[in-house]
């Protein structure tokens, strides 16, 4: 009975799969996981309480994040976008990253933050942001925010895909294991040098 | 033993997953539902006789449909392509409404056609169409058909989406319950007003 | 005889364009005007202060909107994303609409707001939103949003569009010339109805 | 002067346009020809009048076709789909071909026409369809169509692609030259077989 | 408890495809099979080794092929990318042929090869390759490649597609089962080509 | 004066190319660059020779690399393909990078090369390839290759765009001009090493 019971279950599945999958072009009018009875579903299923209230900041950083992907919240499966809101404490950055998987366009809701952008020929872009500024990160490129001023500082942000990943510099450089002389040659810098950029990620 | 079938059905269903989904592209010649061997399929399985004769107008009705999407007709899953078939007897009409994954492609087989398309300036365009005649709905943008002949017209449509959708703007404003206090803000009408649109999906 | 010239070379690229327009993937970092040298930008290309301040509200209506699209910020050309910013006084309403090209993802910033959302299947979802909510209004589906409180609300949107478009139903349906006889039909109403519906657009 | 001017802009426009060409969106409601006022368009813009009355069947053929794609129709650019309307007089073939772009979804209008369709697995499916009949060719499949009949037959086909391409095998095989000694090794029959094979396109 | 275990993957399963599929863009870094633990990947998974070594030609033929797709080697799904190896002997040839799903870039790696591609003009390209030229075959397009030199050559191909798909045309037209009567109306020839033509794959 | 007009209409349409750029799908057999007759076109045109003779390595440096991107071989444009041949020297690394815009997939012709990856949680993954070995690099994830041997090492790699893109970390990072307190705050790390990181872009 188990087998025919996992049987009806599968063959269900395969119906979800029909209707929402393998086709490049979303063909429902939204993601229904798996187990859901989509009859059950309500404006609860669209709705995400994850930002109310400012990004903790963790105990000894100066920067705190939320996010809302299609991991989290799964209604965005398939539909294109996602977000995130952070908070930065006085000198406090988020450090140079990339998202493979999208373009950002941030929005400063509170206070100054100075933002920077290095395009694929190295060329530099930056500036200083007041609340309602709206700074573009295109898909891809290297980016990074920073609070050089004296006050919190609160942002959102959206991205082009529901869930376009992040390649945080520091820590996959320097915090994932990467060689030692891999290290020395890409940056043409010494043991030492290289002992000093992976010590916060040996505490 | 019935744990070690399903673990089998389930091997074989990432192996499914695995070469027919998470792939923006395409990545076999068609999709094959699970459970369905391939080596079974016929030229039926690309088949669909559900076009046969002219489509029923249900009692007191004055148009009718038949359609042919991916959620009846699984061959086209992922391949970004569906059709309709529509009668309007004299006085039909297939209301204002949207495709909200799709472009439409409307060919009249027989009978004269009114059409009308509104793109997102509010610019209005119409036509009267005789057989053979082709319109082309964009995407998303509202449209509708009506007879204004005396006699019964018959079309085909095509769509740019294996399951474009359908948004049919009388039943989606006035009989899914959208409150009496947001129709009479939005529409800018009084109660007396709200009341007989919504009158007809009431009955 | 010049500008003949260019203008016959001009018709060739407009051809030329049309039968090409179109790769399926971004290929350089981002789109850069013709007419602008590349050297010449800096960080103000990606920025936007568009934001800056609440969105004014027209003199007698209850909402303000500032967009933020590839057409008016055109590095937002290819990258699949946009923003709005809408502020709703007490009472207003962003009346029931759909964006034809893209999903929205709303935050409420301060205040509460009260969302609605009608899928496919006619099957209508809403939500009452505190400061900090989001709410996802999938690609093409029918949706509004209403202050019902006594304070101002503001709200930030994200598309998953660059130029997501906006087809809002009210002007669209009533404001736009479709036929009285159209409105009859498709809503069941009768000449009296369709002439209030019709009123707020003819002043 | 001005001619040259215009030249060397042209050229840099070239290749901006090469550089930039695509965006993975399509970011306007339809696509508008450079040199036409939008405000000029009305409802004929949508509209093709191609496919009024049935294909001529030029002297000497057995299949007549016409076709509605972005080349001819341009409201189509950018809307991914496109038509055909076939007539096949009997014996009448539309010989192997595969559409390089495109699925294509055919609907039998008048008459019986047998359809054949093989997989890139070698695995020939064919079918006999009835007026109403839909059969689909998944994109880049070769595929045929042959009227066995005695009476004339007249299909509709919708393609996914607003300009699918089509690669007609016996032409593009041995009409377009590609030299014997490659037919010979290819299909491994000599001379005179491969002789007979372009015959017909010698004419 | 079978029913049990198998409702647990079943919901491990709605994860794995809520995070990975039914998303036009590819939302995760790369594809891991249902099955598999993402923490047991290492360098290994994203390691072919079939291309060490020449192909082998197999007994009688003068052509060798080994291929990468995500068929055989699973981190390539959603990944946009395959490969193939092929030696030719003197007399070699790659039939005429079309990739259904993707572009082809071939790099001769040793020796002198003829390439011949035919466009939807029926317009004929042809190019005699050294060591090191790279060739572009565009998507759907019918081409081949053939040794008319005294020494064996070794080629790799890139496509823009995890899984393109091949359609040989002698054995798509003359080996799958297609008519006689096809052909004869097809290719204009008696029937005496038609058996010439499938002779070599009725041994 | 003709001059002028011809600039106005060139503005028209460079805003008409913004607004309207994109099409989802390719819709010609290839890209024809603007000013060339198609006519005029044979097998060059599809053919590359930048990959004859293996990569000339730079006086001082230990790596040489040449590329066939839409930007020199505009044949690509459009068609999801392009490729890069490296030479690497013993000792020579490809450092940390990424491609914005696109998956790599790595052919090793000759020598012993080991590679890096590092996913978006910050696991590593590493192989020592050999000839022959392929090593696929997913979509916008940091990765490098170093010849560990005694011997050059020679290696093919092709990308799923046409025109990835590449950011070199140590470049992007340190030549670009970010700031010196960005870096500080960023990899905590003193002003030292921070000269360090910048000292080889300075010279």
């Amino acid at each position: 009975m188990a087998a025919r019971f996992a049987l009806v279950m599968l063959a269900t599945m395969a119906m979800v799969y029909a209707a929402q999958a393998g086709d490049p072009e979303l063909t429902t009018d939204f993601f229904v996981p798996m187990g859901t009875n989509k009859a059950d579903l309500n404006g609860d299923y669209f709705t995400s309480m994850v930002f109310r209230g400012e990004p903790a900041v963790p105990e000894g950083a100066k920067i705190g994040v939320k996010r809302i992907t299609s991991d989290s919240f799964p209604v965005l499966t398939g539909l294109g976008v996602s977000s995130a809101q952070i908070k930065y404490l006085p000198g406090g950055i988020n450090p140079p990253h990339t998202h493979p998987r999208g373009t950002e366009l941030l929005i400063v809701q509170k206070g100054i933050l100075t933002v920077g952008l290095v395009d694929t020929t190295n060329k530099f872009y930056t500036k200083e942001l007041q609340a309602g500024d709206v700074f573009v990160f295109p898909r891809g490129l290297v980016h990074y925010q920073i609070n050089l001023s004296h006050k919190p500082v609160i942002a959102y942000v959206g991205f082009s895909s529901s869930n376009p990943g992040t390649v945080s510099l520091p820590a996959t450089l320097f915090g994932s294991g990467i060689p030692d002389n891999v290290h020395m040659a890409a940056f043409r810098v010494n043991q030492h040098v290289v002992d000093k950029l992976q010590a916060p990620f040996k505490m």
